[in-house]
């Protein structure tokens, strides 16, 4: 077959074919793809009366799901750093035989690096995720150890992937805090309590098989059902699904670093310049570096003019927590919870709704609530002079992060705020081209740095109101110049030909590949 | 075509083919038809930024949903004598011009009898429905207005025929209590408040569009969400939707008739002496009758010796919530509302849980919650001496009632009870055989009546176990012949030979057929 390769609309060069994952179609632009023919059509099944849901062990469930070579299991990442229940199944697999087996997960964390030897082994042939990170990320990054990409998918991608049949889940694996006798299921009680479901809401609709494990099965009925037991065939009890202490660590903290602060004060004048922040507005930011601190000055000039927002959402942390008991928004849309205080919560707060990744970012769902945020704020590893940004490679070309829901919300969101400082232990976040493209440029609006702001050309509009508002601006490339005074001109990464991951973009086209990096 | 006729498994004659239905699979029995091959898959759907669900009137929404002559549409019921959304919306269609409509309602009330006009102006050609009555039963029993027959389903039945593509909605339109303005909705609050929408949450996931009809509208996002924004395309705005105070009207009152309570008194001493009456057991009861005056001498039972239930089920009354809250049971599950004391129980507790009509009772869900009841009591028109039971004709041939959940919950708990006078108006109950089979006989136990008790000779361990407690039996054909004694033999009625009526099996298969009446 003849390799060609072309340039899509992000300026990324791309193969029409790559080995592993077949014909290319290219990104063409935010809302280019229409959704079109059916949904994906999951098998029927049934219940007769009698029917015991409750198996003796993993071992027994896994068999009865009829689970074979080549076929594909799912997993979500509510437990984040914390969760036990991949690798527990990863390994029952691996001691049944079952081989070439792909594993599609709403995301992988540093407690999955045991899947290294699975690859290494041949147990895990693919690998669909969000992220990627640790020894897992540089084994195939380096050294290619999965012999094929892995597919990135941002969360609403994933959801729109699996509604669509991009990826048909054979079985799918459910980390439950509580469970009943019959696969009813919440997130929200239980030892291991870590709140919402969004991620699993949607494999469990689509997946042919689907199995819980808890470790607090209760009697039927539970009355507080996040995924029901119409969409549940077996239900297994573990000792322990996860560590739900280890939930909170990695990117959901709210920093303390004074250049982030004054980042983040800086975004949140550019948010009020835009005059978006108004009553009823929707907001929504990720987690990381300065991206959370915004809330902080947003808080404080909502107070100080009496401005009540609508919702804000995504993953949800304490501090949205408190913005929504002090009154300052009408409710939470959460579908993903990053601590304790977020969990409980959503347990006790009706105004604090789970929903599923569907309804949280699909582009092809009906209400996709991304598309209704006035303003998102999102962090990056890196920017190009386009505003295409980089949140899953470092500098280095290897993997070491995420697209999570970046591109769905940069697509919705009415004004969309990247904060990052201009550099990183002397490497320049500002560059003429990124690494890699995880979120288009023409969907990211405005740039802040402790340095300056920068206003996406596009955005002849927004420019025209931070003069108004007696915000200073700088041109992209100018405040690329001026950074590259200071840390140099960085290296080029080298690459050999192989692909080792792609970039999908949230309708299913490829944004970018990843390429291995030369040793 | 040769139209030949059949005997399936309940003993009626069916012709192998239906004009207007096509080709008939008998019912073999209740569990007989296993699920295979694929769900329904509904058309893919997306939402851009800035789109606007909101529009200006029914007509708009009707344009914009497409629909066009020979089209299906969808209602549900949960308004019962009070709704005014499906006339509402079959009048406007009627002005637009579009005719050969097909209407799929989970039921239909004395509220829909202009119906009969737009049936005989061809604006309506198909109507499949739980129940039928008043003038259009009359004229489609009588004078076989529509032309072909009305498919009858039982509530799990619907749900199964929309997942499986049986019946292929084009546009579902749903009363909405509250709706935001992406679509988001419930029935709890507002001035039409009703309780759950257990029927239109299947429409909802499978109609190519969803119009939501509402008389409260309110800001994005409403929080207590029963069917998602997902699967919503427009919404509309009209003054009422109904009228909630005749919600409660027709067959939900509680019995003061001294027949009826002798009997649902013996029906509980039969629940007692089957040894089912004990901590966490599962009940409902039908509407109508005596069969809700059975929770009272179930409740004086429970007290007295101390047993807490585990869920009541269906169709939720304000009796069922008194049980709740005295702590008799740990949950109600409500797939439909019957007064405003249970729409409020549902708004406020916990414990009162809103489930879909398929997880109520479609036997091809994973989680079916009738198969995990452990009693069941029904109410019945005509019974005959294999236990089958009528709920659809009258004596006299017309349909004049429903299917409801009866063939659902009859399969699926453990022990079913049948609860009816011997007479009605001099009319004998128990026959030789019923004028129409609604619930195959082999899925009922028990016949409570005020002359006697007679149980399915099929369950001999439940002979023993009443015997064992001192219940007198009787055979049912000894019970029959007592009746006749004092209301003679009934009459035969006679009929045409054209098919004004389909009685679909839970599962698909036809059980019976109404046949025209004749003159």
């Amino acid at each position: 077959m003849k390799k060609e390769i072309f340039i899509n609309r992000a300026g990324r060069e791309i193969p029409t074919y790559i080995e592993g994952y077949g014909d290319v179609k290219g990104y063409e632009g935010p809302f280019a793809v229409e959704p079109t023919g059916e949904k994906y059509a999951p098998q029927k099944s049934g219940s007769k009366p009698g029917l015991k849901k409750v198996l003796s062990n993993l071992k027994e469930a896994i068999q009865n799901s009829g689970l074979k070579d080549g076929m594909t299991v799912s997993f979500h990442h509510h437990l984040r750093n914390g969760d036990y229940v991949l690798n527990m199944v990863m390994d029952e697999i691996a001691n049944m035989g079952i081989k070439d087996i792909t594993i599609c997960a709403s995301s992988l964390t540093k407690a999955h690096e045991p899947l290294v030897e699975h690859i290494k082994n041949g147990v895990v042939t693919g690998l669909e995720t969000s992220g990627l990170r640790g020894n897992i990320a540089k084994e195939i990054a380096k050294n290619n150890i999965l012999g094929k990409p892995v597919i990135f998918r941002s969360h609403g991608g994933r959801a729109r992937a699996i509604e669509a049949g991009d990826v048909k889940i054979d079985v799918a694996f459910i980390a439950a805090p509580t469970c009943d006798t019959m696969g009813n299921m919440n997130g929200k009680d239980g030892k291991s309590a870590f709140g919402v479901m969004g991620y699993p809401m949607v494999d469990a609709k689509y997946a042919a098989k689907v199995i819980a494990i808890t470790d607090n099965l209760v009697a039927f009925p539970l009355v507080d059902v996040s995924i029901s037991m119409s969409d549940v065939d077996y239900v297994v009890v573990v000792d322990s699904i996860g560590d739900p202490e280890k939930i909170a660590t990695g990117a959901t903290r709210v920093t303390k670093n004074p250049t982030d602060l004054l980042i983040a004060e800086e975004a949140a004048k550019v948010l009020v310049a835009s005059g978006l922040v108004k009553d009823g507005f929707a907001f929504q930011a990720g987690s990381g570096g300065a991206s959370l601190a915004v809330c902080k000055f947003l808080r404080e000039y909502m107070e100080s003019n009496q401005i009540k927002g609508s919702f804000a959402a995504g993953g949800i942390t304490a501090y949205l927590v408190e913005l929504l008991e002090a009154g300052l928004f009408n409710a939470l849309l959460d579908v993903q919870t990053f601590d304790g205080a977020a969990a409980s919560s959503v347990d006790r707060n009706r105004n604090h709704v789970e929903m599923s990744a569907s309804t949280y970012a699909n582009p092809h769902n009906k209400g996709c609530s991304a598309h209704q945020l006035d303003m998102m704020i999102l962090s990056a590893t890196e920017i190009d002079t386009d505003f295409n940004i980089n949140s899953i490679t470092g500098s280095t070309g290897i993997i070491m992060g995420a697209l999570g829901g970046a591109p769905d919300t940069a697509a919705g969101a009415n004004l969309t705020v990247v904060v990052a400082p201009t550099m990183r232990k002397r490497i320049p976040i500002i560059l003429d081209k990124v690494t890699n493209v995880a979120t288009p440029g023409e969907t990211i609006d405005v740039l802040v740095t402790e340095r300056g702001i920068c206003i996406n050309p596009r955005r002849t509009d927004l420019i025209e109101k931070m003069e108004l508002a007696g915000i200073e601006l700088k041109t992209i490339e100018h405040l690329k110049n001026e950074v590259e005074i200071l840390t140099g001109k960085p290296e080029r990464v080298s690459y050999e030909d192989t692909i080792v991951g792609i970039i999908e973009y949230r309708d299913g086209t490829v944004l970018d590949v990843i390429r291995q990096v030369k040793a």
